[in-house]
C-alpha cells in the first residue's frame, strides 16, 4: 500500500485536470469566503491555500522534502467554483496518486475541505480579533476555537485520545511495530492523533483501524494536526478522518497537548525531539505536577539504543526530574495499550474532580516561551540562549526553539531554502548541552532519521558559548 | 396537546429547580464565550440569553404577551456550569410546561442550546467585525453566516422549505386547515419553516411531521426563525428541530426570504401583514423581476373574506403589480401543495440556470431599506411617510416599518411598555393609505387576530397627513 | 388528515395501474416464494395475498364494512415482479387514497411488503411444521418467531411497548382524548401498539408521534398487530411502522398479550369487549397472579356511563376479582401516562427477577381456550356455552368467542356474508348474563359504537339457556 | 498482528470463564429454539454449535489442523443463557486470542452469534422441509434462504462483491500481495468475500479494509462464508463482518458462485485447486455460455512458476475451452481491481438484460453433481471415477471431489482421523490426468501449500487405472 516514487518519476504522474465535487455534506461559502479564497495579492487567502491543497493531494508520495515537492509541482493550480449545491473544486497538473482511476480518494476530498475550512476559518474569525491573541489565555481560546470548528469535539468518548509521535523516516521493523501498537490501542476502543505524516505517524493509524474494526467501533478518530509550514513535508495519510490546520507550530503543538490524554513517542528524528522536549518542559512546569499524564517511549528491540541515548539526552537537558514524567517499553505493545487503558482512566478522574474539560485540558499550564511563535531565521537561532545556568523550563523553551529550526532546514521549504541561501545554521551552547546535542544529531544522520532517501547534508554548526 | 392556561395559574406553573444537562451532541464552550455568557453587567450577554431562554421554556404555555411573561418569571434565573463532558445548564423558577415529569423536554432543550449557540456566535463573530455590517452585501453575508452556524444548510435536498406565515390567534377552523397544508406538504417531501410561534406557525409543522411520518421521512427539516424581540410572544414549539435566533427582526426576514424556497400565507394579523409588505415590496424591486418564487395566500372558505380585505389593502397600498406576484386558493390544502411543488422545481431550475446556491438565494436584491433595523419609538413611527406619490418599494420599506411598530405594541415587551408609558402610537398617512390600513386593522380586531385572549385595547392612532 | 369518503365517490377514486418499487432496503424472495405467491390455485397464497394487499390499500379510506370494500375494488389486482435489484409489485384498480401525486405513500409501501413478508413467512416456516402448532408451547413459539421475523424485537427499550385498544368507531371528544394520551405517553418515550385501524387505534399513534418528536425520539415503534380476517375493516394508519400480520385472531391477541408491557383501554364496541375478555380472563388464571400489568380503561368525562356499564358487565360476568385488574381514570391524559411509566417498571423489574424476556412474555400462562381458533359459523355461536356455574376462566372463553362472533358479523367479510345468507347469530345464555350482554349491547348501538357511518343493523339475537 | 503461537503455548492461552453479552443488536431465540441449542443427544445441536463456537473463538490462532484444535481444547464449553435481554452465552477454557483484557473481541462476538444463527435456522428451517432438498431447485433455494438469513443481501450496491480465493499458507511475498490487491479492490468500492481463514483470505480484507477506510465507504461488506467442516481450519478473522455457515461443503461452494460478480485467485494448495475445478467445472457447463464473471488468476512475479504449473494442470484436465474463463496477471493490484471493476460491470448489464436478480446469480446452472454432497470415505474416494473420456464437466466432477477430498485429509477433523485410522486415501485415475495431479501436489508439498507449520505427510496414494 506505499507508493514510494522514485522522484524522476514525480513529473511524470500528474493529472491533468480534475474537478471535485462535493459527497455527502454539502459545504457552504458564504460571498465574503469566498472572495478571500480567491484573492491572489498581498494579503490574500490563495497562495496559501494552494500551497496546503497541493500537500494534502501529495499525500501517498512518499516525499518529505517540501521544497522538491513545490518545485515539482509548479505549474499546480486549484480553483473554487461556486454551484448551486454548494462549492466545487477546480484542480490542474495534481499529483496522479489522489486518485483512483481519474476520481479523487474520498478521504483526499476530505482533507481539501478541511484545509479551505480551517484557512477561512483563521483568516475570517481569529483574524478579526487578531488582538486577541495577545494574551495566553486568547491564544489557548483561539486554539480550542480552530480544533472545535474543525469537528474535533464531536465525538462521544472524550478521554481515548492517544497521540502518537515518532519520525516519518524509520526502519520497516519500528514501522511495523508503530502498526502493532495502533492494532492492540484500537483494540482497547482508544483513538489516534498524529501529525499525520508517513511512518510513525501512518503506522499507529493503520493499526488502530484494523484494531476498530475487529471491535466494529465504526466512529473511531483518526486525528491529524498540522499547520501550514509542515503539511507538505508531511501529508496527511487519506486515513486520517479528522484533520485540523493549526495557523502555526505553536499553536499546532498545543493542539496535541490539549487534546491528548495520553502519549506515545516512537523512535524519530529532530521533530520528534522537538515534540519531547515541548511536552516535557511544559509537564516540569510546577502548576502541572499534578497533571497525570501517561507517556510512553516505545519501540521495538533494535530501537533500545535509540531510546537509550534519548534519555541520556533528557537526563543532561532538562534533569531528572523530567525521567519520572514518562517510562520506557520496549516490543511488548500491548503493555503499551493497557498502560495507555490505565492512564487515560486516570486523566478522566482527574478532570471529573477537577471539573476540567474531558475534551480539552483547560487547566495545563503553557509557559508562555511555549506558545510564543518562533520564527528559526538564522539570527534567532544563533540567538538562542542554551544554557545549563537557566531555570529548567526556559532551557525546555530554547531547546524546543532549536530543534524546531533543524526541522525546518531538513523538511520545510522554507528552511531548506534559507539554507540553501546562507548555509548552515549556527548554534551556540554551553559545553555540556553542545556535547548532548551533538550526540544525538550524529546518532540521528547515522541512523538515517534525518531524511527519508538521499544522502543527509546537516542543516546547522553547533559551538560551544563562550560564557 | 395544546396546553393553554388561565393567567391565574402561570405564576403557580414553576420548576423550583431544574439540571439540563447534555444528550448526544455535547457542547463545548471556549472559557471567553463562558465569561461573555455569564457577564451580566453593560454589554454582558446574560441578560439577553436570559430572556431567550426564558421565552424558549415558556413554549407550551398558550400566551402572546411576552411582557406578561416577563413580569410572571421575574424570579427565573439560568446559569451555566462547566462541566467535564461539557457544558450544563441550571435553571430556576421555569415555566413547568417545559418539563415531563421534572425532566426538561428534548426539543425544549435543544432549544435552550440553539439560543445559546445563537448569542455567542452574533456576539464572538459578527460583532468582532461589526464594521463589516456596514454595507447592504456584508449583512447579507452576516445572515448566511448566522444560519450556517445554525446548521439550517445540513440537509441534502436543498429546494424544498416552503415559509409559513400567518397569525398567532386564529379560529380553530383556520388552525385546522393550516395543519392539513402541512400534512399535504409533508406528504410531498417538503420542509417547513415558520416564525415558530402558536397557530399558523405551529400547525403546519405538526401536519408536515405526520406526513414526513407516513412517508417514513427521518430527516424533514422544521425551521424556526426567530429573534430576541419576538421569541417571547412566539416561543418555539419543540417539533421546530432547527431554531436559530437572528440578531435583529430585519435579519430574521431576511433570513426567511433567502432560504425559503416557497412561501404559504395563513391568515394573520399585523405580524403577517408586516411580512406580507416585507416579502411583496422585494419581488417588485425590478432587480428581481425573473425570480421565480411561488407564494401562496390560502385558508378554508370562513377565510375568504379575510383574503379579500388583503387582497384590496394590497391593490391599493403596493398596485395591481403586486397583485400578480401570489395566487389564492381556498380550502384546497393539496393544490395548495401541489402548487408549491412545481413552484420549488421552478425555483430549482432558476437557481442552477443562474448558478445561485440552492440554499441560500444570494441574488435576490433587498433594498436597503428593508435591511436597515427599524426600531419603533414613538418619534420613529410618528416620522414615517406614508404617502401614495412615493415609489412603491418606498411606500413598501414604511409600510412594513409601520406594521413592525404596531406588533411591538401589541406583543413586544418593549412595545407593551412603551405604550403603556407614552399612549398610542401616532400614524400620518395619505388619506387612502389612511383608511386602508383602517379598514384592515379594524377588521383584525374585530375578528380577534391581534391577541389570543382577554380584550384588545388599540396601540395606535392613525391621522390624515397634512400635505 | 382524515379522509374520510362517501361510498358512491369509492368507486370514482381508484388509480388505474402503478407500480412499487423498493426504496430503500431491498426485498428479496427466493423463487420457491415468489411461485407460492403467484399460485393463485387451491392453496394457493395469491387470493390471501391480494386481500390483505388491498386492505393495507385501503388505508386512509374511512370504511369498516370488509364486504363493501371487497365489493367495490373487485377489479384490484396485484403482481410481483422480479427484478435484478428484487422485487417488484405493480397494481390496478387500487384506491387512490393510498398514494400521493400517483407515487405510493411510503408508510403504505411498507405495509404491502410487511404483507408479502408474512405472508410467505406463515406459509413456508409455520407450514412447513405444521403439526409442531398442536401444543400451547408451540403456539406461543410460532406467534414469537412470526413476530422476530416482522422486527418486532428489534428495538433497544425492550420495555416500553403500551397496547391501546378501542373502538374504531368513537365520537370526535373521545378521538382527541385518544390523541392526548398517546402524546403524553409519547412524551414519556413509551412506545404504541394497536390493532391498527382508524379511531381510537389511530389517535394515540398520532399523539405518540408528536410527543416523540418533541422528545427527538428518532425510533419510536408504532405497532400495528392484525391478521388476515380484520385488516380490511380495520387497515393500518400508514403512521405503523412496524406492521406484523398474524394467521388468526387468537395468534394476534396472543401476540398482543406477550409483547405488550401495559394496556390502556379507551371506549370501543364489540372489538374492545372482546379484547378485554381475552386480557381479563387470562390475568384471572392462576398462574399469571403474580404477573404485574398495568391496565387502564380511560376516556373523557363523557365516556364516564360507558365505563360504569363496561365496569358492571365486568363484575357480572367475571367476579369482582376481575375488578382489581384495571384502574379506571377519567379525563386526565398525564395520569394515565404516569401509571403506565410506573407500571411497565414494574413489569421489567419483575421480568428481571423472573428471568424472562423483557420483550416477549413467555411465562404468561394462556388458557389453550383462548389459543385455540374459534371459527364464528352459526352453528359454532349457538353451541357456546354462556353459563355462570362455570369456572370463571372458561366462562371468559366462551364469552371472548361471542364477541368475536359478533365482530365478524358486523365487521369482516366472511360474517357480514354469513349474517346476509344465514340471518343473524343466536346466542343462548343464562339470564343474568343475557341481560348483562343485551344492555351492553344496546348501549353501543345506541352510542353509534358498532359502526362507522349508516344505520346499524344488528347481527345476533339473543336468548335465555333453558337449563 | 498475526499471532502466530507454537503449539506448546495453546494450552496455557486458555481462559478459564467468561460471559458474552450482547451488544447492539439484541438475540432474541424461542423456546424451541434454545431446547434445540442445548440438546446434547442424537440429533441434537449442541455438540456443533459448540464445534463452531470453538472455531469461531480460535480466530486469532494461526493453525490449519482441526484435529489439534479440537485435541487441545477438549475441555471447552459453551452454555446459552436466557435473559430478559435477549440471550448471553458463557464459555468455559475458551481460547485467550479471542479477548482483550478479559472482554470478547466484538467481532469474534458477532460471529459467535452467526453461528447461532445460522445452526438455528438450518436446523429448525430448512430442515422442517428437508424433503425440499431433493431437486437441484430446492437445493438453490436453500442455500438462498440461509444467505437472506444471515443478512448478505442487505447492502444497497449489490455487484461489488469479489470472490477472493487462495491458500492459507501462503509465503510473506504472496500474502502482502493480496493485501495490496484488496486494498485496490477496496478503492473501488468493491466489497471482498473469502473462506474466511488466514492467509489468501485474511489478506484481501485487510488490504480492502484500509482501501473502503480511506474512501470512507462505512458500510465495506468482508463476507466469510464456511461450513461446519472447514471453519475449524480455517476460523474466520475478526474484519469478516458477515459470517455465514452454510450446512455442508457443496452449499458453501454453491453460495461463493451465486453471490459473487467476480473472482479473484491467489496462490493455494489442494482447496484452492478444488475451487477452481468447481467454478470452471460451472462456467464449462453450456448454458451458462453467455455468463460473464471475472475470473483473475494473479500473484507476485514469485508466483509465476506456480501459476504456468495451475494453467497446464487446467490445461490438460478440463482442455482449451476451460484456459479461456480466465486471465493470469502478475505483480499488478491495480490492474486486477481494474479488470474486475470492469467486469461486474458486464454482470450488472447481463444481469439487468436477463431480469436475474444482482444480489443472487439464479439463473446460473450448476449440474447436479456438483449439488450433491460427497462424503470423502475412503471407500468413495477409491470409486472415483478419473477418466480422460468423460464428458468434461463430469470429469471436472469427480476431480473436485478428489480434491475435495484431500482438503478433509488435510486439514479437517474427521479427515484427520480418518487417514490415522486407515492409512492414506487411494485414488485412481487415467495415466495422464494422474501424471498431472502427481505433478500439482508435489509441487504444493514442495512448495509448502499443504500445511502451515510442521513436516508435510501427504494423505493420499494415486494409481493408474487400469482401464
Amino acid at each position: 500500500m506505499s507508493d514510494s516514487l522514485s522522484r524522476a518519476e514525480l513529473n511524470r504522474r500528474k493529472l491533468a485536470h480534475a474537478q471535485v465535487s462535493p459527497r455527502g455534506a454539502l459545504e457552504h461559502l458564504s460571498q465574503r469566503e469566498l472572495t478571500l479564497l480567491e484573492s491572489r495579492g498581498a494579503g490574500g487567502l490563495h497562495p496559501l491555500f494552494r500551497k496546503c491543497a497541493l500537500a494534502v493531494l501529495a499525500s501517498g508520495i512518499e516525499i518529505d522534502d517540501a521544497k522538491l515537492l513545490f518545485d515539482t509541482f509548479s505549474d499546480f493550480e486549484i480553483r473554487i467554483d461556486r454551484e448551486p449545491f454548494g462549492v466545487r473544486l477546480e484542480v490542474w497538473n495534481a499529483p496522479a496518486t489522489a486518485f483512483v482511476d481519474g476520481r479523487m480518494i474520498e478521504g483526499v476530498r476530505e482533507h481539501l475541505f478541511s484545509v479551505l475550512r480551517d484557512i477561512v476559518y483563521v483568516a475570517t474569525e481569529v483574524e478579526a480579533g487578531r488582538l486577541e491573541l495577545s494574551t495566553p489565555a486568547a491564544i489557548t481560546d483561539a486554539v480550542f476555537s480552530i480544533l472545535r470548528n474543525g469537528r474535533i469535539f464531536d465525538a462521544r468518548s472524550p478521554t481515548n485520545l492517544v497521540v502518537c509521535w515518532g519520525g516519518h523516516s524509520i526502519s520497516r521493523e519500528e514501522y511495523v511495530y508503530t502498526k502493532r501498537v495502533g492494532y492492540e490501542l484500537g483494540l482497547r476502543g482508544l483513538d489516534v492523533a498524529t501529525g499525520c505524516g508517513p511512518g510513525a505517524m501512518k503506522g499507529p493509524m493503520k493499526g488502530a483501524a484494523i484494531g476498530h474494526a475487529k471491535q466494529r467501533l465504526t466512529s473511531g478518530r483518526y486525528v491529524g494536526i498540522t499547520e501550514p509550514g509542515i503539511i507538505a513535508a508531511e501529508p496527511p495519510n487519506p486515513i486520517v478522518n479528522k484533520l485540523v490546520i493549526l495557523p502555526d507550530i505553536e499553536k499546532r503543538l498545543e493542539a496535541f497537548v490539549r487534546v491528548g490524554h495520553g502519549f506515545v513517542i516512537f523512535p524519530g528524528g529532530v521533530g520528534t525531539t522537538e515534540e519531547i522536549l515541548y511536552l516535557l518542559g511544559i509537564l516540569l512546569e510546577p502548576d502541572n505536577e499534578d497533571q497525570p499524564m501517561p507517556v510512553i517511549f516505545t519501540g521495538p528491540q533494535s530501537a533500545r539504543s535509540y531510546f537509550e541515548r534519548i534519555d541520556r539526552f533528557i537526563g543532561t537537558t532538562l534533569g531528572s526530574e523530567a525521567l519520572r514524567r514518562y517510562r520506557i517499553i520496549y516490543d511488548d505493545a500491548e503493555a503499551v495499550a493497557r498502560a495507555l487503558v490505565d492512564g487515560v482512566e486516570d486523566v478522566r478522574t482527574h478532570r471529573s474532580r477537577t471539573d476540567d474539560a474531558f475534551a480539552y485540558n483547560w487547566r495545563l499550564r503553557i509557559p508562555e516561551g511555549f506558545q510564543r511563535p518562533f520564527e528559526p531565521t538564522h539570527e534567532a537561532m544563533a540567538a538562542l540562549e542554551l544554557r545549563l545556568d537557566q531555570p529548567v523550563h526556559e532551557r525546555a523553551v530554547n531547546l524546543r526553539r532549536a530543534f524546531s529550526g533543524l526541522v525546518a532546514g531538513n523538511v520545510k521549504d522554507s528552511g531548506i531554502r534559507a539554507v540553501e541561501e546562507h548555509g548552515p545554521f549556527r548554534l551556540r551552547a554551553d559545553r555540556a548541552l553542545m556535547n548532548a546535542i551533538e550526540e544525538l544529531l550524529s546518532s540521528f544522520a547515522a541512523e538515517q532519521r534525518m531524511k527519508l532517501e538521499g544522502e543527509y547534508r546537516a542543516c546547522y554548526v553547533i559551538d560551544e558559548r563562550s560564557s
